[in-house]
């Protein structure tokens, strides 16, 4: 049983109508219903509510969160992005959704700007798979559409992906490196690129599966927790010179 | 259920008694017996067999082969070899132990001379985790030890390993990148450093651990037949001025 | 002073008007032509030399290998494919122009089947820099175009590039890795998609400039024959329990 | 010409004797006067200097910042830190020396906690080449070795390398990724594990050497500047349905 929780500023439904018209549950409503099966205990968490419905207990109780993020990045409290980032680097999965390439924990745990092209247009994107093995690619075949979507173009100011899944065509002329994976201490990164609010990306059963993918294979192994600390001055495991010198 | 292929030349044992009081049954016996459990369905396969035990039925019933060769690489008939490559493309996990760094599997699936240093002197080998968020790196702490083994020395000539999980300390003064991983096709390999025939190290438990560990990351994913073949020339999915030029 | 020999199979050229129209000295004529200058020494050398014009003097003679080749792979005989291959591990710079992907050399550098969709319908490329700091994405700005052009589509069964440095984005609706540097043995590898023999891609300043900027990169360093050889059994370095043990 | 920047906090050398001996000109007049050389054009910095020495014209006057800090990182100002961090993303290329691992610059970069096992015992390390054919590792042989220094262990809590240059043993028994280099932006960072404050680290040979190549290979290259801004919305470049909507 894998634990997640979809966290959304949840700020575009509440304001715009015809967001609201897509997403009546919120982006993270739709995304929380939209993966919901017998592997994952699911809840999910806004801005607006107390620390971000981010508390340590939440975050402890948490082995993946998905992010998705868009006008409000600024209004994150920066205790809380701290505490996200050292959970991360502690084991607990993360999926930056589509404009959370420029939220504060991302950025954080990237070191880039994370700039990128982008336009409005209700163009075509297609995303193709250039890494058939990998887990996230499963069930999606060799490609696949969405009608509409924002184009986000490169260059892409991000650390070179440790594993690239999905590159996108888009309509007007541009590519995106739109699934790339990283780590970060011990745990691991799924960035994905789809789910501008005013398209209803997150019912597409294609980009719902691989969300789904990505959750699995983000979530802490078992045995994460037995690596342990270490103590420094690290005792010496062979005979050296002079163990007991001050450091 | 994971289908796994101990494959061994199983030639030492018989020739040599130290090795034979070591593995009675034979290195794959070891590896075989080593990591049973109720997620592998595991037979064994040898050089000496017809086909070297590796017939079309064997393979295509195989999600991951395991490969032990030492001084019998240049009997291992190349057309064998040809179907063992042509599997992992397809999607079978590979897992190279040890001296089957030179095995012709190996390096055809590199394309480098995988040559290394080596030595023979009873020493101690100590493997550290650097990628402690890896499948692979599950249940061995920090660091493991082994208290005799053969070394193998840097420059290892491979590609840059995509991931790399263990990096082996030697007593005699050299280092080793001890766990690394490839994809190759739609097939994942790991490589995989001791394991000299002439020390009991197929019965260590964290050696063991590693393998099995091994085997379940390299198995297929389940989705990876959806992914399929695709014309060439390829019908063009948007305009194009032409399309019914010739190639 | 870098010593480049631009190989070619120099086949379509002779059979077909159009080709030779476009290329009266041929593809090799054109990009040694077009990549002249003061930091190198250019040869070229075709099919149809004598060992194909790689002579061990020339290879040992020669810093970096282009290479261009399409309807007669395998027609270039395996015991050259050898040679080119060891002196690649050995220091020798390769470079891989489009239809190149199928080259003996380059798969068996690479170890996969290269394999990849195609199209030719006169269709746009346009290729974007994913890695602007990278010597060979140096003075073609963000992006630029051919008019017309072969598409090359993903899959692109090559392994994960160490760097990838050009994306391209094709008028019927693909995407494509098009610039992808390897490491192999003491080898830098380029490989570089544009180029189908009927398009006047090698009189294109962009495509002259990477392939310029690739001859730098490929370069072997100067010091690189000082690394060495080392023997084994290698003398320990620190004292060890059992040197003098047989291996 | 490039322009080098050595930055210090020349903290220990002002404090304790026996650092002050080995470095009587400091660790940066040590570092400045060891590569010094035709190709360079060296200044220094260090933390006592308004601004640390790293003023709006220095910074912009630097092709490549080498920066050793260890006891003092927390003085530095958080307003520097920035400015260095956006110059290395715009194309200032970084080299962190030893325990600059923590520092505010480099943990910013990596966006990692950096933590490491260490251990100060007079002991020795070998540093073993792993990329034979990369520019930072030319003129040092298989390895070179450090008589005294202090220990760095794994696991080194640093993204994936993009490349793996060093790896080094030592005599307590612990292995390090000693030489690694990584792309931010479009900049250039090599972090190189040697220089402890109480060893005469900066007057090896090798070290220079390997500092050296690291500001040649970590400069930025000539047409980097080229790159260029691009504007959102990004005008299509093909025909799209609604290019005039609103973001």
């Amino acid at each position: 049983m894998i634990r997640v929780t979809v966290w959304n500023e949840y700020s575009h439904e509440l304001r715009k109508e015809k967001v609201a018209a897509i997403y009546p549950k919120g982006i993270h409503g739709a995304i929380a219903d939209g993966i919901a099966g017998p592997d994952f205990r699911i809840r999910t968490a806004t801005l607006a509510e107390p620390e971000h419905g981010l508390t340590d207990e939440v975050l402890a109780d948490t082995d993946v969160l998905i992010w998705w993020g868009h006008r409000s990045h600024e209004e994150v409290d920066d205790a809380i992005v701290d505490k996200v980032c050292a959970r991360v680097l502690d084991g607990m999965g993360f999926i930056a959704l589509h404009s959370s390439h420029y939220s504060k924990v991302f950025r954080k745990l990237m070191g880039t700007s994370c700039s990128l092209l982008w336009r409005v247009a209700d163009e075509k994107e297609r995303l193709w798979v250039v890494n058939p093995a990998h887990p996230i690619a499963q069930g999606v075949g060799r490609f696949f559409e969405l009608e509409q979507e924002e184009m986000y173009g490169e260059f892409f100011d991000i650390p070179e992906p440790e594993e690239l899944i999905f590159l996108s065509w888009f309509q007007g002329g541009e590519v995106f490196r739109s699934g790339c994976t990283f780590r970060r201490g011990r745990g691991k990164i799924f960035y994905f690129r789809p789910g501008h609010e005013t398209y209803p990306t997150f019912q597409n059963s294609n980009v719902l599966r691989v969300i789904s993918n990505g959750v699995k294979w983000a979530a802490p192994e078992p045995g994460l927790d037995a690596f342990g600390e270490w103590p420094s001055p690290a005792p010496a495991l062979e005979p050296v010179p002079n163990e007991k010198k001050k450091g």
